[in-house]
């Protein structure tokens, strides 16, 4: 299914994303895979814990660790040309960012979960992973300082669930939350009601 | 239940202190509510976790985030005049110490496990979430640099498991584990047994 | 049987070197029986709530709270002597280590995850104490720094599964993992294909 291809590709640049901000710690070869993976992984796994839901994704699939495993080793050979691809890392990153929050709400919403723990699942499923990235490399989440990563995750979600309420057919609300998620955060980036990615990443680092 | 509404107004005052640490690290509006809601719900999030009980209080209960949120964004609102009510934050946030230990080792004794885990999730619930806060905004933990806060809440644990050994029926030890703890931690901060949570915090940052 | 008692050893190690660490973060009394505690039951921990196992190790074991809080308490009475036993700490470790991959391992397996999550659990379980470790001492993990610690219980638990896959027997396995694993991590020691922990601390420190 189309939703699978976006989850993996997703995975992949959240991946390399990790294993930059990783090498910019000075980590080890085996620090940025650990990082990239918790990047790509760590906020479905999280949802997952929240749930009680085993066997995580992961668990159950091992492959997805070959790719998060195998994006992290490539960012780190190619991360001399990273900053010349920046802005598909953004879009990449956008798309990740609307595809985990369908999914955490489909998930959750497979639980019986109260609506609102369902919208909130879905921005834990998008947000989380870079969570965990920023506590490992020992600075404030950027998402916690920046408002319109989670705010685009919340709004695809509740636009999801309402969707499936007023009785849009499951896979209509699929593709119409991602593309309005999706086109807020380019919006989002391009308008710099968020600031880009790396440069915020710097001045953290200072 | 009087003991619901302790439990209510302690997640009201932790997450409004949470959200005072989070726009000291200059979060924005939705970082400020993410880190007020960690804190007030982490403890017994992660008492939860290790506990492995399903569902977690507020994915059965999504109104706690409400109080939360809300705690987070009248803090946003009046912090200006939050120094003023220092020591009511500070009795609050004591009352909510004692009732977290009271209500994790209530928890904790439903699984059958040893007394001695039933007093450690009974502190699990009363610190941890200070202790996420604390990882959230990149700092060491607080409540492992000031020992009045945990102890008090191991020793209101203890008091109350033994209380009810010794056959206190359980109401009544839940009240005297609560006033005595309660007690306890306010002779604490009154004698300078342990600092002043503002001005430890503020030491902390520079 | 003797894995137990290496077991014992291993977490009465971490628990101490875990305590050196939070000392190093002036941490008072409570908070470096929690850091000691956290290092030696940490990693086990993470792994039983990732694959969704209860009760957790130390949950039904609560004895093993009273080995890690003695061994910190322990380490801060003779703290001022550590320096000079550094080298036995560096031995126990490597033990430690070991231990902890293969005990991982043999826990994941009962749950008839595929071979390569075996592995990652036994890794999990030898290198996360020290991650969460420096997570509440606000520092960049060292292990995700430090090639050669998190490759060793990779290596360890890779010949452990592989020698049972070609039919050795469980006991042998497990020995022959242990040492091979021992040997492997003393070796990087001595040829500093890793710094001392100790040194690499302090660098980090400063």
């Amino acid at each position: 299914m189309l939703l699978q291809v976006i989850y993996l590709i997703a995975i992949t640049a959240e991946a390399a994303s990790g294993a930059i901000m990783g090498m910019r710690r000075r980590m080890d070869l085996f620090g940025v895979c650990v990082v990239g993976t918790v990047t790509a992984l760590g906020g479905g796994t999280i949802r997952d814990v929240l749930l009680g839901r085993h066997p995580l994704g992961w668990v159950a699939h091992p492959e997805y660790l070959f790719f998060t495993v195998g994006a992290a080793l490539a960012a780190a050979c190619l991360v001399r040309f990273m900053h010349q691809v920046r802005m598909a890392f953004l879009v990449l990153d956008a798309l990740g960012l609307v595809a985990f929050a369908v999914i955490g709400c489909d998930i959750a919403a497979a639980t019986d979960a109260h609506p609102s723990i369902v919208v909130l699942m879905g921005m834990v499923t998008g947000i989380c992973g870079g969570l965990l990235r920023d506590v490992l490399c020992n600075q404030v989440p950027l998402v916690l300082r920046r408002d319109l990563y989670a705010s685009v995750a919340l709004a695809t979600g509740a636009l999801y669930v309402l969707l499936q309420r007023y009785g849009v057919a499951h896979d209509h609300a699929t593709w119409i939350a991602l593309l309005v998620g999706f086109l807020f955060r380019l919006v989002a980036i391009r308008k710099g009601w968020a600031l880009p990615v790396f440069t915020a990443r710097r001045q953290l680092e200072d």
